[in-house]
């Protein structure tokens, strides 16, 4: 199944490093905007409530082809928002989320591809979300937000698609909770997608990965500033989301990469023996981990993850189907499925739960269990393997009538 | 290496059996305790921080013979206490936490041995720790109670059998930090114990291990009725300790144990799609945990959880010397090493480190990669195969001169 990495080895890796040599920026990039649902339209959710007006932030990059045949749809995961590649100011001090996947001359090559990736609703970063501004009361939504599902977050981004003028992707490509939102849209738009790249995902998490989620959201609305979620003219229930990021952020990294990063090293100055008892500032893997938590309480809002993390776990492909092969039996769109060795969060079996039933159904798929060691957060890691495991994938679809 | 396992379903599980089947508690003990380091005599810490008086809670299980040869030291783990078997009192609804090993007939066999358990200094179940009052002060340690290690663990525990008359031990035995403490113990005390059970330990914490450690303390220094530990006569940082429990929680158990016990369930009632947004109760492994939680902060203090786990986090046996064989180079027990499948907390490579540092010394050394679903916790979880595997290597050390 590793063959996509050998053909490129061999055939077209001299090529590709010279585009890769190439590589730049897509330099400043707006983020825009698109709302639907307007009253008296409404969004009819997965549960039945209503929501609207709703919008939805996105960014393009590269330019869409005159039969609109060239579009690439990227699903972000949790904690990642509409601007997945370059800067959105020129003082940016770090570029989007994805940016050394999407440019001109990356695997997402902004020179052939528009590529397109929006905030979903239920997010915090200019889509619809608890921290907006309910029309009906003046207030933000909080908790009165409806319970939305991975499905409330892909519908919305049909309709930017419409909007458009997208009849059909190019490809569609998601990691984690993209590759759960991915999943769900070819199941719902099963012949809307040339190719699928479904990256370090889960058909429906394990009790453990609720475990941990839950533990998360447990934190934030124990927090006293949480306060039923009515926080957003006082103080922020910083303490708990910084605990739920600290214990997702575990998560995200294998115990092999913590071991190389950190080990047992001592920040320094500091002593295993010291006289005053300092209980989460000994070791360097503390300080990380705090300081994950800290950048984390500054970009993102505590309800949002409460709502995302609990679509997340609600997410079960299956759910109104017989199995797995009966969810994805309509899916006509070439699929590359990719798990990471070191990802203990969504482990290769469940990868190969999705390779076995896109199979059965004869959908030509290709899957790698990626060598990393860098755990469930290997797609984000800069590596020239993976971006030619990718390009190779958007060569040969391609090459596909 | 699984030869004792094969040699008792042979030679004298039929005996064995006869035992089990006249299994039955130790009955009604008595919690006791023995103070040392009373003024002007003082213990001194490993950090040079000096502490007196010193009390240690312990009980005793069975009877000890003339020649005080039959005596069995079990360290306890992070959680655990002094009372391991029976009940303290009539109206107890379970017994101590080591019962079905503890007892007469039964693997630790009170009819032959003599068993004492102490609760840990740092402790709260009777042992001086930071709950206990400072004589100096007239109020609770909190905060100003000395860093501990594991070394301060087990030496008011040698101070204890010199009280009690033991010189030497027919065995010593503990589980997770249990362990770590007879690791302790035998190279402190290299020739004071026949035998040793070294049960689901490591020489040292990962980066990942102290990870959830940590997360866990940081959620108690930030719960705000932790108030820099003196919470003694106010509100007690509950939420801050449950949070912390829920976590090292999900790490005793497996993966595969959750799944089986809990898998996606819903609580009854609950719809995976309702109105209002249940963030923490909507599956079943969702109310467990909060239950564990919920549990924990009723029998356990939250500053003794920051000390306990600090001073796990900070262990390692191979602090002054070159390595693990050289740290071992003096142990005269003879050793019995058992890790567990599905132990992801402290995973087989971790006691096969231990096992080869051992057998490099020419120590004789067992080593069982047990078969059990229930993850680290699997050393509490009742299994006869176990049991027979404890009693077969007690009936070995009996059996040597």
């Amino acid at each position: 199944m590793d063959s996509i990495s050998e053909k490129l080895n061999n055939s077209i890796s001299e090529k590709l490093n010279q585009e890769l040599n190439l590589e730049k920026s897509v330099g400043i990039v707006e983020t825009k905007y698109f709302t639907f649902a307007i009253p008296p339209e409404e969004f009819v959710l997965s549960n039945g409530s209503k929501l609207g007006p709703v919008t939805i932030a996105y960014e393009t990059y590269g330019n869409l082809n005159e039969d609109k045949s060239n579009a690439i749809l990227i699903f972000h995961a949790l904690s990642g928002d509409a601007h997945a590649a370059g800067y959105n100011n020129p003082d940016d001090k770090k570029p989007g989320w994805w940016d050394m996947m999407i440019g001109p001359g990356k695997p997402f090559d902004t020179n052939k591809y528009f590529v397109i990736c929006s905030n979903i609703i239920g997010g915090c970063k200019g889509s619809t979300g608890p921290s907006s501004i309910n029309p009906q009361t003046g207030k933000p939504y909080g908790i009165t937000f409806p319970v939305i599902t991975i499905k409330d977050m892909i519908i919305p981004q049909k309709k930017l698609l419409d909007y458009l003028g997208i009849k059909k992707l190019f490809c569609a490509a998601g990691g984690s909770m993209g590759g759960m939102q991915l999943l769900q849209w070819l199941v719902l738009y099963p012949e809307m997608s040339k190719g699928a790249m479904i990256i370090a995902t889960s058909p429906n998490h394990t009790a453990q990965a609720i475990a941990f989620n839950s533990v998360g959201r447990f934190a934030i609305i124990q927090d006293p500033d949480w306060n039923n979620g009515n926080y957003y003219n006082g103080k922020r229930p910083d303490r708990g989301l910084s605990i739920a990021r600290m214990i997702g952020h575990i998560t995200y990294l294998s115990e092999e990469s913590m071991h190389r990063k950190f080990g047992r090293k001592i920040i320094t100055g500091k002593t295993s023996q010291t006289d005053i008892a300092d209980f989460t500032k000994e070791f360097e893997v503390e300080s990380y981990l705090q300081y994950q938590g800290e950048s984390f309480i500054k970009r993102f809002d505590a309800n949002s993850y409460l709502y995302i993390t609990k679509a997340i776990d609600d997410f079960d492909i299956t759910d109104g189907y017989e199995n797995l092969a009966d969810a994805f039996k309509n899916i006509k769109a070439k699929c590359f499925v990719i798990s990471f060795t070191s990802d203990w969060l969504y482990p290769k079996e469940q990868s190969m739960k999705i390779v076995k039933a896109l199979k059965v159904n004869g959908i030509e798929t290709t899957y790698t269990n990626f060598e990393s060691p860098y755990g469930h957060d290997s797609f984000l890691i800069e590596d020239e393997r993976l971006k030619r495991l990718f390009a190779g994938f958007l060569k040969s679809l391609e090459e596909q009538p």
